[in-house]
Formats: C-alpha cells, structure tokens, sequence
C-alpha cells in the first residue's frame, strides 16, 4: 500500500486555505500513485479552534470544506481531520473525527476516544467521546484509524491517567494490516523521540505498520514539529518527515523498510520550535517586522538571533536604549550582536525622559527613598520608547523575559514585559546559555562577553541578579521541579539538597508573580508545562 | 429539621482558615440546636481551586482539614465539599465531593455527577464523574445530597447540554424527604433568579424541601453571590440568605413557612457584584489601597465609585492627568467628583513627559505623520505615572477600561490597560451609563456633565469615540449576541437590521483586539460570557 503523509501547516479557521491545501495533497497524491493519503487531526479547521467551535456558522464552513474535498478523491482512500455534529446534543455535540472517503464516496467517521483534558490540552470542553474503533476496508488490506492520544495510553508513558478504554487494544482482535493515527501533538523539549515510541509499541502490539501524520506549524502559543512517522510492523522506525516544516512522506508498505534512526538534536529542535513559533505568529497574522531592545545581554541576544531566522534580518530593528547605570561594555556587546546579526541597531537614551520623570513625580513621592519603583520606571520608559517605534513603523515588539525571570517576577510590566510575543518565555535561563553557547558552535554570534557577564538587569549602580536572586541553577532547579514536576516543597529540598528556606522562598515568588504573568504577552510554549497556557493557577490564594 | 446554612466565602488554598471558619460555623449551629449544618461545593478548599489541584501535598492538606473537622460534629449531621481522592488513577483521580459527617463519624461521600466544562468551568480537567446519588438517613428522615450542576440539567434551562444522567431523577424512586445541594455559582447579570427556579423545579419533582448552600465572595475573576435558597416541598421560595456576604440561615423544615418573594434588583446586584470583587480582590492578597486614574469621564467615576464602596474614600487615590487635548470641563468633572467621593484628588500634567519623548523620538519616527502612536504615548505617559506612583506609595492601580472597548481594542496596551485589576473589564458601555444613574438615583455622586457629555478619549484635538466607532448602543448589541449569544454575523444583521459591513466591522475588530486582550489585567466577570476568562479565541485564526 503507498500513503502519502501530508504534513501541513493549517491556519485556525482558515477553512478554504486549509482545504486549497488538502485538495493539492490530493492531486499530488495521484501524481506519485498512492493509494491512501492521510492528513493530521482536524486539519480542515487546524487545531487547536478552540471557542470558534461554539459557533454554529463555523460547524458548517468546516462541513463544507470537507463536502468539498470529497469529490476530489477519485481512485483514492482519504482520511482527514474534521469536526463531526452528533445527531443528538448531549454533554457536548461535538466529535473529534477522522473523515474517511473512498473514491469520492464519505465511507464515515472515525471520532477521537480519548479526550485529552489537561496540561494544554481542553477536549472534554468541546468534544463527545467516540463509541470505539473499527476496521475499513481498502484494496484488500484492514485499515484501522486511530487520532492522536488514542495511541499515547497504550505505549505506558502517560503515569497519571487511566483512560477506561485502550482503542489500540480494541483494534487487536480484528487483525488489522495498517495503522493510521492523525495528530496534533504539540513539541516540547525532547518529545519527538516519545512520539515515535509510541508508534512503535502499537505497531508491536498489533503487528503491523503504524503510520502517523502530524501537524506541521505554530498556532498561537503552541508549536506542531511535524516528523510524522512511519513505522513497520517490527516496530521498527522506517521513515520520518521533515521537522517543523511542511513535508510530503511517501510510504510504500510492501517495499521493506531500512529502519532509520532518528538523530535527534534537542538543542537545534528547541531552537527551530522557537523560530517556528516566531514566524507563524508573524506570517499568519500577516506581520513582517519584529523590533526588539537589544541591552547587551544574553536574552535579548538570543531573540535577536530567533527573530532573524524567522523573519530575515532585513526585518529586524534592535533599539539599545542606555541609562545611567548601563556599562560601556552593553554598548559594545550590542554592537557587536547587531553587527553578526546584520540587522539595524539604534541608540536611543533613556536618560531624558527618565529625568524628566523623576522632576514630574518628585513632589508625589513624598522624599520616600529609591526603591524599585526607580527601576521599573526605567524599564517602562524603554516599553514606552518600543512601543511607540512598533507603532509609528509597523513593527511587532517581540519581548525578551526568560522562564526563570518569569517564574521569580524579576520583570516589569509594561516595561521589558511589553511586546505582541514573548519568544523565550517558556526557557529557562540555563537553557538560554545552552541555546546560545549552541548558536555560537561555529562562530561567535553572540559575542562571547555577553555569554560570560554575570546576567544583570542595569536598573541600579552595579546591579547584578544575583543581588536579589539564587544563582539560576538552583531556581531553574526548583521551578521546573515545582512548575513542570507538581513537587512538594519537601520533595524539592531532599532532591536538590536545598534549605527550605531557600525553597520556599523561590516558591512563594513563583505564586507571588502570577498577577504579572497574566498580562504577560503569548509566550512560544517548549517545555512540558508552560506558564498560563498550560498551567491555571489562581492569583489570588493562600495555599502558599 | 433544623438546618443551618453556612454561607461561607473561602479564600482558595487556605486550607486552615477554612477549616476554622467551618468549625466556627458548627459552634454556632450547636448554639441554635441546628440538626444538619449544610455548607457550599468545595468549601474546605474554596471554588476553583485550579491547578493546585494538581499537587499531591495541597491534596493531603484538604484531606487533613476533612479530618479536623470530623470530631467537631458532635450531634449533628455535616455535609460539607471537599475533594476526594479515587481509590484508583482513571482519566482523572479526584472527584469533587460531599463528605457526609454524622455525630463525629464519617458516613461517606457523594461525589458530584454533572461536571460542567464550558464557559469559566474546567471540572473534567480535575476531576472523575460520581456514580450517582443515595439516600443518607438522619433522624428518621432520608436526606439527598447533589452538587450545583446536579440540579441543573433537570431545570430545562440548559438548552445546549443533555448529560446521559439526571441526578434529581435517581432520587426520586427513594422518596427523599429533603435535598441538600452544595453549590458554587459565579454570580452573572440577572442570574440568581435561575437559581432559585432550578431549586424550584427539584423541589416540585421531588415533592421535598430542597436547601442550597452557595457561596459568597470573590475568588479572583469570579464572584459568587450567596442568596442560599430554601425552597419548601410545594416549590414555593421561603427563605433567603444575604447576597454578596457570609451569612448564617437557620431553615426549620417543620414549621410551616410563609413563601418570601424574591425581590431582586439587577444594577443594585451588578453595582453590589463589582464592590465585592475588588474588595476580595484587595483584602484576601493583602492589599488595602487603591490608585485610579479620574480622567473625568464616565468609566473612572464608576470605578471610583465601586473602589469607594469596596476600599473606603480614605483608601482610594485619584490622579488626574490632563495632556494638551483635555478639555477644561474634564478638570472641573474630576473635581466635583473626588469632592463628591470624599477622595484625595492629584493633578499632573503629561505634558512634560509627552513633549521629551516626542523630541527623543523624533530622528527615528522618519518625517511620517501622526497618528495613533502619538494617542497611545499619552495613554503609556499615564500607565507610567500611576505605576510609579503604585511602586512609591503601595497603591494597586485600578483600571478602568469597559467591555465595549475592551472589545473594539479601543484601548491602549500599558496604557490605559495597565492596572492589578480591571474592575468594569466585563460590563457595557450602555451597563456603564445605566450603573451611574443608579448610583445618582438619590443624589448627585457623578457629576451630571461627566454623564452627559460624549464619551471622548481626549488624546487629540476635539475627539470623539463615535469619530472611530460606531454608537455604543450599536456596538453593545452586536458584542452581546457575538460574545455572549454565539450569533452569526448574518443572525446580528437580522435581529438589529443593521447593516452587513458595519456588523462585519464590529466582529472584525473583536477579533483583532484579542492580542490587546490577553495582556489585560484580570477583569471582574459579570456577564454571561466573559472575555478569557470564559471565553477562549485564537489571536492567531484566518476565520474572521
């Protein structure tokens, strides 16, 4: 059998765009002779849609994408992702389904069985639970179709929930000759290698060839990284699509298969999820030009060097925006970046309107000493300055805040927390260093000083993080432990051999800055829970 | 039966001050020889607790509270909401419990069976399906227990949900002599009316007393609004418990109870709804002081208002910050206001900051013509000064911005968005005026001309909002049947007959406003349908 994969990259709610998409798969697919061609989950209105579901006008743009694609399959078995009404209402009225067409007739539907409602992940909100797996026939060959998640309970690797059914099991008994699983499974660092391991245990289980088509692109905060598998009925990897890019993946699957094996750098995917997410936010809102405030250190270097991959470097501005207490060296580091980077670098003071403040507000300050309001009043007039050049000149601000930052509230609002896109916010600090001594592998981009400087945030006389912050190997310790692992304090200190107070101080910050976070932009999510879109928390409690 | 009603208002997480305040409560009920002491859905931990469901000690904490209070019920039955955990990991291990206390023992749970997961509600995130309701005696009475969406299904006024299972029926063949129902309702305009016809509704199926314990206080975004029910056995209303506060109602189910009506007033309820989410907003972090930008027109005098009420004059801090634009009136208005509100009042100009930034930004804005960058420096020049002024003195800054504008984008990112808390983020533009004339029912507190006058931003020559939008009472209509009643575009058209590009404008411009949006502070909810906090859209989406 040869099915063609079509990896795409699907808009939210771009129904006839997604549908020109698939229709060209279909046409590509007679062009290379397939028999089946799969596309991902809910690829007609690109995942996640969430509440545009609700409106009744968007059920049926997406039943008349698919009324259109129908026609279009003669000589074909096509399966692709769709939104199916349920006869009756019930809790929801929605399925999460696998349309199958056969040589322009709809066969049925396949709907998703298990529903997962968690972490990012809302599909109990919108969706019914499908009734159960089934066979279809073509050319001679069992096809089972499976989407997404209906796979993962089976491979083990999911420790906290038990689904009620395992639809992989329930294919068992028919003896089916080919899997076909159209997902939607967000990247996060280091789970491409998880997913194919998942591929392979349902291969095992119902010996026969697994392939998986997964989404390929950024959706708002979310990152899809392709690499749609196949894999034979060893269980054996055979084939992999291209990472975060569109990509067609023939599979023939009576030609035997060299297994391949999957080198994965976990570095160079976290820095093309961060691209990905950049440019999608840009290009499918229609924006070109990114600005950003370079200040001479190691974050804003690094989304400096993201944003011109995503966007070329012609459409990059960094704007250094020195104070009082800015050293000699910011100014040369920044130069420096602007100059590897080739990307325009102004300079613009911040000294005239921060004095201009301070005269303005003396009289209300009521001769209370210096404190952070002082630093953030900096920060704020370097937002003012971006956001003014983003206005007059039509370019998105992109914000530069790491996850460690995010996690302490060792940012200002409305300062260096302004932007339309926060690109780093879901990486940690160690990651950053890691990322950047990454970018620098062959030559120096990031210029090695900015790389080497103790990390500092300029705002007061020879400030440095560490003034007020652990050093950033103890707090990426324990928000990813705290943040990612739902560990208890308790558990934290005996595996980091860490003081409680220490502990729960960092603890107590994390909570404390919730109310900053949620004005925080959209942050590109890489890691397994990200701040907000991934995890609720309340700002106001007194659990800690 | 003499049942006390313990209308609580938890602080989410504070296990232990909760649990104090259930103890409390069953002090009192001994004092008034109450029989069963009935308290609202998930008060050990308070209602939503979110993610910190998530952790394992937050549980253990709960668990702990539940045994505290066990040997604290002598002679009395107890039915108070906790969270139990599953003997087993399903797709979820927790279930959202009635723990049932007789006489210091515990007798077992009921375990909510209606899940709702739309609007604001996540509980299939967290949280497994009970297996049904049962029959608990207590004095020779048999006595059943549901949990707020378990009696709303059998209302009929779900008109988009059938769940498979209607709790109040499993009740019926066991002839129940009263029904206990632990809730947790967010107050919405106009909604406590339904609550009591879905007591009603139970009550005349059941032919029994049904008793609600709902909660009252604000937890975050969400208010919930007290007004308990007692509903004797023929469906009649016979009592109810304070709105907007802690209350102690003591039902005795055997005397016979004169039916009370509901006298209900919306603005009084929606005015009482703002106050009392800002004042838990303030007291349960800690805070005491408020600052607000007084422009002198119609939505800062309305926050005033409410920050007043919920804060004390003597703790709100009014700032008025003419820029060349402002009319004089604006000053006069801002005036006989802060005078009308007994508040302290502060004129600083943004003149001085708005001319140094102009002439910084002046080499890099290229020669190109105003526009709305020089409208939004006016408004950041603002968020600036009333953030410094925060930082400085430990104000938290108020916003003021209204839904209408929330929804267009007719606002400024860390301009006038900026704040702790949007206070009339989910309330009409129309909803504003009406809530001020409520409030001047008496005497004048708004200045008259503040409400008279055409609403204006005031950042350019002679502005106007109806320059860039179209009427507010235009604008209102369309965002309540896009947002609140999921219309089609074409279904607005018809109902308003109003024009297909100005309600396409309309929609647009909802759509493009959503980057703004989720940068805003968070908003008290108030409506059917709130923005984020109830309702989820892409910014990034090729739909509209």
């Amino acid at each position: 059998m040869r099915v063609l994969v079509a990896q795409l990259n699907p808009i939210i709610g771009a129904v006839e765009k997604n549908v020109e998409k698939i229709i060209n798969a279909l046409k590509s697919a007679r062009r290379q002779k397939a028999d089946i061609v799969l596309f991902s989950e809910l690829t007609i209105c690109g995942y996640p849609p969430e509440d545009l579901l609700l409106f009744q006008d968007f059920l049926d743009a997406v039943e008349a994408g698919l009324q259109k694609i129908i026609p279009q399959t003669n000589g074909l078995m096509v399966v692709v992702g769709t939104i199916r009404k349920s006869a009756q209402v019930k809790e929801k009225s929605l399925y999460n389904s696998a349309a199958i067409i056969q040589d322009k007739k709809l066969m049925g539907f396949y709907d998703k069985c298990l529903l997962p409602t968690y972490d990012i992940f809302d599909e109990r909100r919108y969706f019914l639970r499908g009734e159960g797996a089934q066979i279809w026939e073509w050319k001679g060959k069992k096809i089972g179709v499976l989407i997404c998640e209906d796979m993962w309970q089976h491979s083990g690797f999911m420790k906290n929930i038990h689904y009620s059914v395992d639809p992989v099991m329930d294919l068992e008994a028919s003896n089916p000759d080919l899997i076909l699983n159209l997902s939607a499974s967000p990247y996060q660092f280091q789970k491409p290698d998880t997913r194919v391991k998942v591929c392979e245990k349902a291969a095992q289980t119902l010996k026969c060839p697994v392939i998986l088509c997964a989404q390929a692109g950024s959706n708002d905060q979310l990152v899809f990284d392709g690499y749609s598998v196949y894999v034979d009925k060893e269980g054996r990897l055979c084939q992999l699509a291209k990472g975060f890019d569109e990509d067609e993946m023939l599979v023939d699957t009576e030609m035997s298969a060299c297994p391949c094996p999957f080198e994965y750098d976990p570095m160079r995917d976290l820095y093309r999820a961060l691209i990905l997410g950049t440019k999608d936010y840009f290009h499918k809102q229609g924006f070109k030009k990114g600005i950003i405030g370079i200040s001479g250190g190691i974050d804003s270097a690094l989304v400096a060097c993201i944003a011109v991959e995503a966007l070329g470097k012609e459409n990059v501005y960094g704007v250094y925006m020195p104070s009082p207490y800015s050293s000699p060296s910011s100014l040369e580091d920044a130069r420096a970046l602007a100059k590897n980077l080739g990307i325009k670098l102004d300079e613009i003071s911040i000294e005239p309107p921060f004095q201009t403040y301070l005269t303005l507000l003396k009289p209300y300050f009521h001769s209370k000493p210096d404190d952070v309001t002082e630093e953030n009043l900096q920060a704020r007039i370097r937002g003012t300055i971006l956001m003014a050049l983003s206005n007059k000149l039509g370019h998105i601000l992109l914000s530069t805040g790491n996850k460690s930052e995010m996690a302490m509230g060792y940012c200002t609002l409305y300062g260096d927390m302004a932007g339309g896109l926060a690109v780093i916010s879901d990486v940690l600090k160690t990651q950053v260093y890691a990322l950047s001594k990454w970018i620098n592998r062959k030559q120096e981009i990031i210029p090695r000083s900015t790389i080497e400087k103790p990390p500092s945030a300029e705002l007061r006389l020879n400030q440095k993080d560490s003034d007020s912050l652990p050093e950033y190997d103890i707090i990426d310790s324990v928000v990813e432990a705290y943040v990612e692992g739902f560990m208890s304090p308790k558990e934290i200190m005996k595996k980091y051999n860490l003081d409680k107070l220490v502990v729960m101080d960092l603890i107590k910050r994390i909570h404390r800055s919730e109310y900053k976070r949620r004005q925080a932009p959209p942050g590109i999510r890489v890691s397994k829970q990200a701040f907000r879109v991934g995890r609720r928390s309340p700002i106001v409690q007194g659990w800690i």
